[in-house]
């Protein structure tokens, strides 16, 4: 059976068949507009009627960032789009006009779904998956089953509290993960060694044209990727955060593979080692038991619509 | 269909005979020695023989303090009994002679599943236990299923770190959980709080003759329940530290229900409401989510060996 | 002797004629521009004139803001003021034309000086000075010296870390005390309460018109004296870091007097008992010492003038 | 003028009679008892009595670890000797039986001022002095003088907090500075370092027998000496809390020499890179000021006794 998956951003939905493999037999794609929730609606039924023609489309999977609903029918609340307990797949079935079913997910759960389904931890039964990007957001799977929690509120990673009285985070709490372990840490960190040391930032200063308050992501990239001393240690830093953090969650979940996608952990080779190098330092017991592996994510930007997909499908 | 629970202490295993809905039919008591192994099988199988002449027995559930491996047949690691992979099961069934169901189980794992099947959390899906005794331990249940992990070491919640660079824990980490929540950690701030502010101690150094180190944690309770400031405020910051560190669990799995045991929560108005407060304001996306319950554990002492035999006949 | 001590603000000086014990005989004012740095010589000759018909000065002591060289005649550096390595004390003389004493003091080192001559320190020989404004300044007397250090920028005593890895401060180092002991704290704590507590932050946010952003510290100590319970506890929290800071000073100082300046010490009863209560908390060897006593200042923002004044006058 | 410098250890005392220029001219010792205090003042009178023949002495100074008073003439309290209030000048005046100026001072100060007048700050001004020991000690020269504090126990720099709610001290308090950076920091942390690292401190573990409780500080030294990772890494992070430390200090005090000393300093360059790194790394104001040397003391074990002679003799 074919399903089809959709992954919402802020401005445009991608949306893919994916047969029960998980492979992508066509994708397409739909501007929208976050303030209006109906825009989203249609774009979902244009590409469900534009696939429908070609492939048996058994269910639609919708990968949403916000939190959503036990029976996975509707948004509750989410901080970018102005869904708010907005019934999305009733709406999506209205305008389609027939019984097709519709699974909303958490877009971080459907990403980790497609990971450990069709992805990097597709041999694995037990998974956490990290997503660093802007912010830190993540997936478990325990024993096969997607973890969602008893209000389907749970993985939020980035807001676990790693260090009391921390950095000062948007959701008015301190020390959460994600203020350590995310790409705005790296660009906040960045611009602050800039401040307290312009001579060892003297790359990173030079690539923003001399402002520290312009530095950027990619510049810090590209700067440790050159071989600039700071910016590797910046990498360093940011990749201790991680593993050391996924180093509380093992010692929870006992998790076989940690997974880590998202923008940031393109870096690659800058930020794995300290991520491994966190993890066995601070993990419990070790020695006394067997340890995670952590490696990287296989499916990239598809992670979300390949997931959401299978999700509709087999549950 | 019966099943004998055993809980394996240090010097002593305390079994019964248990029904289907968790009831103690019958107990009894052995001595035992931490460094024979073998004879704490002779004590199981004994206890074994001498409820099988009363009750119609299907299965012996074993809780035992350490790691236990996958099957849950053998104990692969216990801190303070000589169990070094050893098959439990397989050498009572020998000592029994006959092909008896022998299922080994975590000690917090079957707590906790005996709160969830019979005790506090009987009507939820999601539960974190915590038990806060000496140390932290604690059980996670996850849509109705126990969460045991890929190598079954999981929950180990005392070794979540909560504070980086914080006090050192037996485990040789730093800032583990444990070292803030757990009766080792009232004591260890007692005694400062005694050597730092002697008069404010005063009290506490009363109950212990006039000498910090002899500060021991019923002293604390009790001076606590007395009214002194100085015990109140040191139960208060114990909570405050299972609130805050059970709201990043909640952020992780978002559980229904968290519930409290051992000894440390027996100290109860002491310590929930701190517990609670510290909950609640450490909580991530308050007012767009449900919140989880706080609860004090109801099996005390038997909830071990209700789960543990409940675990050895249901799975 | 008369002393004509002139305090340097941002957009205007206040100069006062001062005599030997500190009382203010006269005082005007002048507009100045902080990028013209000429018209500040230019306001402080100005005012020189305006009182030498009246009074005999001998000697004219410039307040300033920023890192002053150790004769006491050039701002080296200046954060808010155009001054880069400017001597103004030849400048001004230049423009007087004749050969009057001037002499340059960093601010708070000058109204540290002033309360200690006159102020609420007046009868001490050791005495740490903090100024709560928007940053935390302050200034040191050891055994009736003022503490200048080698090169002149002694008594940073913001921007001593109280907290490793804490939160970033404008000089692009983490967690310097004034991050947690000033206005600018105070504010960005009750503002990041109004996110995560909306309920407990209700007053707060409806003298801020609901958004969280447009809290000021005028709100929050409106607040805190009607008695919100936040607004109060948010107080208690500065006061606190301060005491706590302040005892490791003293640990390092042994002052007979601590005194609290700047808008936020204003506070009064909102803030004292916490400052007490952290510095006697922290204080080490309590009970093996005499401790010392923590007053507000008495000469509000008349301090820095006659501290200036009368450090010209006497050496 | 020659003076006497006496050195009170725990059960012996060194003497020497030193001349103006800090020159050691004779040197003895006497066999002493911490708990009989008698014991001390009589071996004091016999070494001035042994030294009175060959040299005209007009003072004796006694470097004595404890709280001195204000006027230098008696110990108010010791941590390791059985002095309370005692007036250790009047008694060993009493003994020698005539009128002999006798001067008691701080063993850290003592030392401290021998390194300021005749070691390595003699050039200086300004100095602060960290003593690396099983402690953290030192002591602070502001313009030439000796800073003791109001009531003369000033410079406990090893309680300093550093860490809110860090490691345990002694002293009942939680953070002090000498948890972090001292000999006693150094040995806990190789320690937990084998417990939870055991590969990574087989070399450690070697020297100690296998017995993680059993590793010392030579043993630490001699492993770092030999270039193995670990023991250089502890190395590396003690060195990187004297500095950071020290620049806290800086922000206050703006000394222009730090000069190290105590027997940890003794690791030279396996300790003095990372304290330079950590320094300049947190030092305020950085590239706006001038910055403090690090350097290590000169006179090693006799800065005590040349000290507390020049102390008894210069004022």
């Amino acid at each position: 059976m074919y399903a089809v998956g959709v992954d919402i951003g802020g401005t445009k939905i991608a949306a893919g068949v994916v047969d029960e493999d998980g492979t992508i037999l066509a994708k397409t794609r739909r501007s929208t507009s976050p303030d209006d929730v109906a825009s989203i609606d249609r774009a979902i039924a244009e590409v469900y009627e534009e696939f429908r023609g070609d492939y048996e489309i058994g269910a639609i999977g919708v990968a949403a960032a916000g939190f959503v609903s036990n029976d996975r029918t509707t948004v509750l609340f989410a901080p970018n789009i102005a869904w708010r307990d907005y019934p999305v797949g009733e709406k999506v079935r209205a305008l389609i006009g027939e019984d097709v079913r519709v699974v909303v997910e958490n877009d971080a759960n459907a990403a980790g779904w497609g990971e450990f389904r069709f992805g990097s931890a597709k041999d694995a039964t037990d998974m956490l998956m990290l997503t660093l990007g802007t912010g830190l957001g993540g997936a478990v799977v325990v024993d096969g089953r997607l973890v969602r929690g008893r209000w389907g509120v749970a993985t939020e990673v980035g807001h676990m509290r790693v260090v009391p009285g921390g950095h000062y985070c948007g959701c008015g709490h301190q020390g959460c993960w994600e203020q350590y372990a995310s790409g705005s840490a790296l660009v906040r960190d960045a611009r602050a060694a800039a401040v307290a040391m312009p001579d060892r930032a003297a790359a990173l200063l030079a690539l923003a044209g001399g402002d520290h308050d312009a530095i950027t992501g990619p510049q810090v990239t590209s700067a440790a990727q050159a071989g600039d001393p700071l910016a590797r240690d910046l990498f360093a830093d940011l990749g201790r955060w991680v593993g050391e953090g996924a180093a509380s969650v093992a010692a929870l979940l006992d998790p076989e593979l940690i997974v880590l996608g998202g923008g940031v952990a393109d870096a690659g080779e800058l930020l794995f080692p300290s991520v491994r190098a966190g993890f066995e330092r601070e993990l419990s017991a070790r020695g006394h038991r067997p340890e995670a592996r952590i490696v990287a994510a296989a499916l990239g930007n598809d992670a979300g619509m390949v997931g959401a997909a299978d999700l509709a499908r087999v549950d």
